[in-house]
């Protein structure tokens, strides 16, 4: 065991700190022709389409963006975990339900690694799927409507970090706790962490046609942090796994203390195994409040349903199911290549890379060859197996991703590169700097077994002076290489919308065809609906008021609207009549509290407005729609609120 | 007059209808040397820098958006007006305070029209204006930091649109209300508005070394609608022109009330006039009720000022100060040329353009030359003070932007193009399309006495398929054109964020070298930073507990905290110790019930975390920041709550 010390700590900080400013280069234009090239080779024309759509996490931003490939433009940002004001998601009534949470609503989150969801290994542009990593949740978003269909809470977790990732023919969305904790979180002494807390590692059950997700079972853990997951596939299908660290269980300080074994593990799950095991009324169903948030498409509204218990399995109950594989220096990403043969642990605080062989997993499992147990599990041992090392030459490697040609990328964090190299001989191949310290990389379908191997993202982590200054705070950073020839060329930088971590990235050809272009009025369920324009009305209702009201070129119907007391409580009901794509109406009131909402083309919303003050209140549309835009407007009149014998008289009619 | 009926609105409907679906072409690329070209003046290669930065209203995000030109990349989204969860705007303690407004807390609005400061009619870079719409403020951004520095409420306005636009010296940001409203706001009805509700607008002055806004005065002018507004300059400086709509006073069905006059007008301000006037006694103090936030980059916090009063002006009290230009067909867009010779009126439902001769102006209004007046304010007669129409041969002309060599370009929504024209001779020069229905254009420095005019971006309404499609609800997209030639040439596509409605564009050489990097921890004059890492503390005080931390390279202190108890409010407040340009560090919170917080070095930020369940949780960094990063994390312990009793004796302590 070799022990890392402050000292290392104080290195690699520096190595950090030189890579990220001391190289002013990587300038894609210093040759003329080749600028004109790299030009050509991203430029997208006016009335052209892109050939990949990205889905990139937001990181911090909890949301996912969607950026078209090779331009680097962003098309959109999905709000997930998010309130997001400029569509009124978490503010307005039929989606505030999306946020709820067993601890309270929750308005932002941490979104880190989106999936698409497969059939036979293979990318089929059904749903999207991301973790929030703070408040532990996995989302599924619709890819026909790019809205947020779905969000389930993970219980018994903390810090949803190795999620969520997706079984080869979605069986499964997987979670992976980061943080260990007491389970069922108790009050007991942070120090008393070792030997107490717990890691789960969370089976996301996904409905072959609905999508509708719900925690088939949780594994309950040695207390490691469980930092990424991938799943098996091919021959491997049927395994995930899983890195960890801090396998010395350290509590404090684990800049030093987390880094002091040689090795932690790569934790391989059988889950077909205790799949049949659970069926088979294996498990501990345990008590768990955790929320399950459905969205609608004919309700146009969200629901929220707090659910109760969970099942729970103690691994070492399901002999077969799990087994450790050590890995060097603190593993950080796990990856699989496309055909399941080989799994990649990228060991941050290593210059190489250890690449597992499934058959001689199999054979060593087989054989029973152990090399002792870590709470009960098994550990193989490293040499049994071992496939190969990468002798990069780089320092720092988190992530690799695949081409599906037989080529490997990996990407250095410290040393500032991606790093290609060939699976079967670990020969390095090529190797291109990224500008700076680059997290995950992505190529379109990396994550499957048909990968499109075109071009490479890199997600950096410092930006400093690629673009134009714009203060102290600075978007990050991506870069865009063409790995379509034997050398990798770096051909663009783009920004990238919050914290990116990792993405995913589906051709054009695949998904475009797939995406709606309005609701249908006549779908419409929503129980507020106003479908036709001569049912636009104003009910009273004690001191609540709801106002049922249609919106079409250019007017609101009612624009006046009377009758309005000091102390109402207001509900907007509003119903976009077009039926034509593109043509969004927006409804903003003057003081109102949440926000604007914005209404697509047959949807119905709700926005509350509470007047305190007496007045003639002004709302208009807030999307530019017509000639007529500006005129699309009208006024609430709000007189003074009842005295308390009106107001009796008034609750009593 | 002629009277515009619902067939009109009907025909205007359609030909949008068409403009926007039926044109399939406008593809840049159809000539293979061409699109060579065009991605070469696009082509922003890695390493190198954009010559322009433009920013772009969010619309309904409330925010402003950066972008760089000619590369059409977003670097940077600032918040402002809405709740930013990437960053903890709005969530933080020392941030929310930036949204209180009279009506409460606000967290989100309809963000319109930037504009830079300028010094002697040219840009000077150091701040950016930026009007709220909805619940009406005004909004400056130091360009230093790229951080919302204060925002100024508007009393006695309602939909702040005629807003933002500064005088050439910065003398005045000037704001106008587009709704006209009862001033003082008042129980009345709704159809009582002719004659009786009333427009404000409002100069507020800028501080000439800070820029600190107050509002100087407001005009209290005729219930009309106040659309869009731009200063004199040159020759007219001192003079504010602002068009009008609805001069028919309608209050409902505006689509069609709102479009019977055959003219409506510019107003003319003589703001100078106005000046010495209330710096000689003039105008009425008025009870109003407004809030003054201020964000300090000493103390990193926001306070909120409420203010009471508001000095009012009647204009027919100012005899001289403001007149009327009729203006055919619902002016929108009002501009003026660099030199300050023309005021071109942009009416919507018209063909033509309309521009006024300033030198005719001042000799009609010092021949007396009127025809007759409106609410006491003399209305000049139109073809005393016409310079020229521009017969276009468009449809539905919105706004006119300056080349700074003659030309003007002006943007028609229905038919949606942007016609160059020739000042002075009102000659079309040329016409390209836009995709589709465009509402603004926007050159850099188009609104200032220097125009940078080597680029054009038109910000269009409706995107429809200029993009890979993404459900029902897409981004709007903007197109740049190179103007540096005769004929302007469509070069790229680019989505922008939120509903950008107006841009300010200036080139890099001014802003970037202004550009900070770090706050310094030596200047934080925070009043709970912890800038030793010794001082780093817990501090109970009855059932709040003030936990004060550092954060650098990875690790928090303290990152093990005890003695907290649910029911118990926990502040942390967090001190990036940091001082290296581009290291931030976030914060969050498993159950976090605001948002996390991205921390920039040097600075200290506070997140407020309400215990409701014992256990041990953990937090961690959100922003990756080194190679381990990971291990950059903590654990609160929760305890039961305290019994009644213990609760009382703590606090008696």
């Amino acid at each position: 065991m070799k022990k890392y010390s402050l000292y290392l700590v104080a290195i690699l900080g520096s190595v950090l700190f030189l890579s990220g400013c001391g190289d002013q280069n990587g300038k894609a234009s210093s040759n003329g022709a080749l600028a004109s090239n790299n030009a050509e080779k991203v430029y997208v024309a006016p009335g052209e389409h892109d050939e990949f759509y990205a889905f990139m996490s937001g990181g911090y931003s909890g949301n996912v963006a969607v950026y078209g490939l090779p331009s680097g433009r962003m098309f959109k940002e999905i709000p997930v975990f998010s309130q997001f004001p400029t569509n009124g998601y978490g503010y307005s009534e039929e989606t505030k339900p999306m946020l709820e949470t067993s601890f309270g609503f929750i308005p932002a989150d941490d979104s880190h690694h989106p999936d698409i969801s497969q059939t036979n290994g293979e990318l089929d542009g059904r749903w999207l799927f991301i973790n929030g990593n703070n408040t532990p949740r996995i989302a599924r978003i619709d890819l026909k409507t790019f809205e947020t269909a779905e969000i389930i809470e993970v219980p018994n977790s903390a810090g949803n970090h190795s999620s969520s990732y997706i079984t080869e023919n979605s069986e499964y969305v997987v979670a992976g706790t980061r943080f260990s904790v007491p389970i069922p979180q108790r009050d007991m002494p942070i120090k008393d962490y070792k030997g107490n807390f717990k890691g789960a590692l969370s089976f996301i059950s996904v409905e072959p046609e609905t999508g509708s997700m719900d925690i088939k079972f949780q594994l309950i853990m040695p207390g490691f942090n469980y930092d990424l997951s991938h799943p098996g596939r091919g021959k491997s299908h049927g395994w995930f796994f899983f890195t960890t660290y801090n396998t010395e269980e350290a509590n404090s300080l684990l800049e030093v203390n987390a880094s002091q074994n040689d090795k932690d593990f790569i934790a391989a799950v059988n889950w077909k195994k205790i799949e049949e095991y659970v069926e088979n009324g294996g498990g501990t169903m345990v008590p768990a409040n955790y929320t399950h948030n459905v969205y609608s498409d004919e309700t146009h509204s969200a629901t929220s349903t707090m659910k109760k218990e969970v099942l729970t399995v103690d691994p070492t109950k399901v002999p077969g199911a799990i087994f450790f594989m050590p890995t060097p220096k603190s593993p950080h990403g796990v990856d699989v290549n496309p055909t399941g043969d080989y799994i990649v642990g990228n060991g941050k605080l290593s210059a190489d890379l250890t690449v597992f062989s499934f058959d001689k997993m199999i054979a060593a499992i087989d054989g029973k060859k152990f090399d002792g147990e870590a709470y009960g599990l098994p550990i193989l041992k490293f040499e049994d197996v071992l496939a190969g090392q990468v002798k990069s030459g780089g320092l720092g490697p988190l992530h690799t991703e695949f081409d599906g040609q037989g080529n490997a990328y990996t990407t250095f964090f410290i040393s500032s590169e991606v790093v290609k190299w060939k699976v079967g001989t670990w020969e390095v191949i090529d190797r291109k700097p990224t500008f700076y310290s680059v997290g995950h990389c992505m190529i379109p379908g990396g994550n499957s077994r048909k990968p499109f191997g075109k071009y490479l993202v890199s997600m950096n982590k410092i930006t400093k002076d690629r673009y134009l200054p714009t203060g102290p705070e600075l978007e990050h950073s991506a870069q865009l290489y063409d790995i379509s020839g034997d050398k990798m060329e770096l051909i663009y930088d783009f920004p990238t919308h919050g914290e990116p971590h990792y993405a995913a990235a589906i051709p054009a050809s695949i998904l475009a065809p797939k995406s709606q272009k309005i609701y249908k009025l006549a779908e419409n369920e929503h129980p507020f609906a106003t479908k036709n324009v001569s049912d636009a009305r104003i009910v009273h209702d004690g001191n609540e008021v709801h106002v049922y009201m249609a919106m079409i070129r250019s007017h609101f119907t009612p624009d006046n609207i009377e009758g309005i007391k000091v102390g109402d409580k207001v509900y907007f009901h509003i119903t976009n009549h077009e039926q034509d794509f593109d043509v969004p109406h927006g409804f903003m009131m003057i003081g109102q509290k949440n926000s604007g909402l914005l209404i697509m083309p047959g949807q119905t919303k709700t926005s509350v407005w509470e007047p305190k003050q007496e007045g003639v209140w002004p709302f208009y549309c807030t999307d530019f729609c017509s000639a007529l835009h500006q005129e699309m407007q009208g006024y609430v009149r709000v007189s003074p609120a009842k005295s308390n014998i009106d107001l009796s008289w008034s609750l009593g009619e």
